[in-house]
């Protein structure tokens, strides 16, 4: 089966909304066996919806649309469905249920434009929505399969999670080709680099096909394997892995999705370990990432956001004289600031952060991206120096995931260096 | 001008990469008053990319292509390119060049990798790419002109703000027909409640488009108004502005593309106050936004992530017993972390958040997603309760948003209540 998804709005076009749709939808259906021949964004206007129906049932067998299906007047995706499919709008009591019910949790009244949510073109079988008041559509016509949600992204996927993808796998059965894939994360190391360390590409894969994925959080190696054999696709990408790790195996964090705040968490659980930030540069951006994990109360003791000198002075026992000497952003206040962070919450890591994100900020030996990263458990206390770029945001980032894998390798003991 | 973006990469459409690239560029191109026909993104198939080149020419005059430019044997837009256009690479010195220099730069040596970087197809007028080794192409082809960029985030924006726009804005001119565009944004109302207060939208609009954006920080209202005087557009949306305020103006946090992040930002400085955080679910997210904004540090002072009791009760002055009474997540523990972050800081104003992220944590009378947020300056200490959802990391950000809103509104001496 192939899919083909379209993403309705001008806010996709014009740049006002980044689609994080197609990148949930690409994964969920692309792991459960169905390739992806394209993916479009078109704006909110009838006539090119038609067109882009018509273009895409040439190229797809699922057709999967998103947004354009709430209440107010630029949703014209039902007018686009009821148009394509020569159909009409009906009343479904099971909507008009859910919606007065979800209304009534939230103490509101049912109002005209709510009752409008509950009319769905005759054609589709309807897909509740759990968190809001629009429906979406399945509709099967001429051996393909259209696929309508609205374009929120939480209440797509809970549509697709819960309704969409089961469907889909209880039509396709068995497939006869297998495509298994693995993603290695990586950090620390440029793309060429890895590229060249890893060596002779077609000795490693053996028909395999590998891609490598840059980002502000370092490189991801995905690997493809195509067989007809599903053992035997399972057993080559095992072997390639194993390649891959004797070659760069220590800037690698994790497989496939796992982030490095979920890999840390997890060795820290493992190891009973707790820890505590002090952060300067990154703002908070640290211990935001840490509490993104479910779970991470069990080992994140808790976290200081020392902007000012005098945070650092009182809340992390940094020398008010080595911030003069020194200046804020040095090795020697990092260290202070992870030592302090450490002996004052209890946990058994401190890990701090102090830098110059820009863009304002830079001395003459201190460039903008300059960041310290701090590092003391029971056993060491260092604080190692980063030169990264000119934009804030990216720096932030950058910093953080950087303290991550400076934790990462302390706990599995690897060394910091190439 | 009409453009047609082309984003290539199977980490796009299989959902590992999020496509921030296409509301970047969608963003810029539209605001330089090209119209985006459609966007798509396809896989590294030099098949598939040569038929979308075919399709895109018979629907934009502009046609923009990100990705497959880089070192590694994933990259195959180049040779897209050599076919599609039939003709050959030639070395550009200019960009050997670069790519020395920038090696130099990290203490790197030059490799056949990053010599191969400086082939260039002959029919391209090379964009040079000052964060990294792949350069991009202009092409000039058919009275349709082609941009090629790398897919890093960063190297394009470089690209694109340093040569593409300014090249194209050139070579446009004056145009014949104005398009202008207001977002405004608001927080705290639902959609289908924005839209009843707005009541009858003809009226409101006189002509006018609108688009109601809902996401998990709040509904956007993007109005456009098109007109061949550019005096009047300009003049029209103002006029629905002011009618818009009227009506909903208390929700309205910012224009176009301000966060509430800035705002604040900009009102904090503006009253020459100081603010500082104490979060306990939000994890360090609140400070981790205020500190996105370059400059914060003049008007936040500290952040206290306090994710354990001890935490709370050492560094905010909580009293211990309130916690075991109360609970950890109730609205008096709430308030005394405001209260405590405001007098340990010495800040003006202290903002605290404490509540039940998710998926784990909930009681009988505490579901997933309760949270407080206090709010302490030198005349009110309040703490307000909001019932968010199941999602842990929407329930974070929608806790960060709120807690910036209620800051705003008391700034601003905006009641609370709807």
């Amino acid at each position: 089966m192939k899919a083909y998804l379209i993403s309705i709005g001008d806010e996709l076009l014009i740049g006002q909304t980044i689609n994080t749709n197609v990148a949930y939808i690409g994964k969920l259906v692309s792991e459960n066996n169905i390739s992806i021949v394209k993916s479009s964004v078109i704006g909110d206007n009838l006539n090119i919806i038609l067109e882009e129906l018509d273009y895409a049932i040439t190229k797809g067998d699922l057709i999967i649309i998103t947004g354009g299906l709430g209440p107010t007047r630029d949703d014209i995706t039902r007018n686009a469905i009821l148009k394509y499919f020569n159909t009409e709008l009906v009343v479904n009591p099971d909507v008009l249920e859910d919606i007065k019910s979800m209304l009534n949790r939230r103490g509101r009244e049912i109002k005209k434009t709510h009752e409008d949510q509950a009319m769905v073109p005759k054609i589709a079988e309807v897909i509740r929505n759990e968190n809001g008041t629009a429906p979406g559509y399945w509709i099967e016509w001429n051996n393909k399969i259209f696929v309508v949600t609205p374009g929120v992204p939480y209440e797509m996927k809970a549509m697709m999670d819960n309704f969409v993808i089961p469907k889909l796998v209880e039509k396709m059965g068995k497939p006869s080709e297998f495509i298994k894939k693995l993603t290695l994360q990586t950090t620390g190391i440029p793309e060429s680099l890895l590229s060249d360390r890893l060596g002779n590409l077609d000795e490693l894969l053996q028909g395999a096909e590998i891609a490598f994925l840059p980002s502000e959080y370092g490189v991801r190696l995905r690997i493809t394997v195509k067989s007809d054999d599903e053992e035997k696709a399972k057993n080559l990408l095992l072997e390639i892995e194993q390649k891959i790790r004797s070659k760069v195996g220590r800037y690698i964090f994790g497989r496939d999705d796992e982030t490095l705040e979920l890999v840390i968490g997890r060795l820290l659980k493992e190891r009973d370990l707790r820890i505590a930030t002090a952060e300067s540069c990154t703002g908070g951006g640290l211990s935001d990432r840490i509490t993104n994990i479910s779970g991470s109360s069990s080992y994140f003791e808790r976290g200081v956001v020392s902007y000012s000198n005098a945070a650092k002075v009182e809340l992390l026992k940094v020398d008010e004289d080595l911030i003069k000497e020194k200046g804020a952003v040095s090795q020697e206040v990092a260290m202070q600031m992870a030592e302090g962070i450490k002996s004052v919450s209890g946990a058994d890591i401190g890990i701090s952060l102090t830098g110059i994100m820009g863009p304002y900020g830079a001395s003459t030996n201190k460039p903008v991206g300059t960041v310290y990263i701090g590092y003391c458990d029971d056993k060491v206390c260092t604080a190692k120096k980063f030169q990264f770029g000119e934009d804030r945001i990216l720096n932030k980032r950058r910093s953080t995931q950087a303290a991550m894998e400076i934790l990462r390798r302390n706990i599995l003991g690897i060394p910091l260096d190439d």
